[in-house]
């Protein structure tokens, strides 16, 4: 999972039933320290997150599970609320 | 799931036939203002999109849900077809 | 999906059982204009293709699909051959 | 799978229901030669890992079998503690 | 799948139970003229593969296949020992 700030959020009128009422946001992936990395996505929201907020998130089928045993297709879904971080002792990632 | 810009269409006779009947569109990934990224790629589509348009689409096996019970070889899927972005306070995206 | 270009194959003696007579090529990923880009991969073909086509490949288990019920432990697979790529106004794509 | 290093531990009240009681690590991917590399991310843990430890662990669904018949929507997870690593003659890796 | 050559193996005591008895080697992986690239990672074995050998490796939930009904918490797997790759005419890659 990857932690992420949402931003916003996408309407779309025409989709995929089973996408029928699910929430949409638009989340930007964060590094550890809270700093911004990578594109800004869209995401299925479980946990009733909302715009501002700190989120971790999941990438690939993994993200339709909590809308079992309806299997949207969806391949990033928001599935917690992040309270606090500990990182004592941050290694320098390198890319 | 991504944002993204229908290009344009691929035509294939030779192909697996499970696809046969499926339309096979050329689409840009998008941030979330609008701008593109990444590489072209090559989508089912099950919402009806056409040239032009902005939609959103999933990657992975996800991508074959809106067929059941048949199980095309997918992997990149348009799931809807986008009105509007809200996002208020974007961050800056680095990579 | 992606476009790729028919490189050439792979021999293999000692293998997993289930990839006993698949053809194994070598393809290389292209871009919607035709130019290549990333790295040279080993993909299964269920489209027929040789050396020198265009094709369009599928990432996954989802390359899997086209042997069912048989499994075979596969992460690429050409899926179809390309007659014709259509892109009507390519927008500039940037990584 | 991939080395990494465990960095700290995450918060989170608000989760899927299925994540309750799952330990969820801040982790550091590393090379074969113990340098960091990439995005420090999310994993929840099957194998009793501590900070400070090296571990290996699996990306994607995969890291939901330790819960089985459970299917919580993680794609990291810790599956095992690293004792040692042998390496007799690396390669120079190059991206 | 990718081409890959064997650098070495990981010896780990406390893992998931159903890693036990699996060979988990470190692979660094290889373009289609040998040359390397990328990161070196950790795969399960199930071609017999031994360090300094060529081999092509698959990854996602595909790795935990040959080991079926068994599903031990993999993304990587070796399924095939290379004899030769044949690429009479290969493509200038970028990235």
């Amino acid at each position: 999972m990857q932690l992420a700030k949402v931003l916003g959020d996408v309407v779309a009128t025409h989709k995929d039933a089973s996408l029928t009422g699910l929430k949409l946001l638009v989340i930007q992936p964060l590094n550890a320290d809270g700093s911004s990395f990578g594109r800004a996505l869209v995401a299925v929201d479980s946990a009733g997150a909302g715009v501002g907020e700190t989120v971790f998130f999941v990438r690939g089928k993994e993200a339709s599970f909590p809308f079992h045993p309806t299997e949207p297709p969806v391949d990033a879904g928001i599935v917690g609320i992040v309270d606090q971080v500990h990182v004592p002792d941050p290694l320098p990632g390198n890319r």
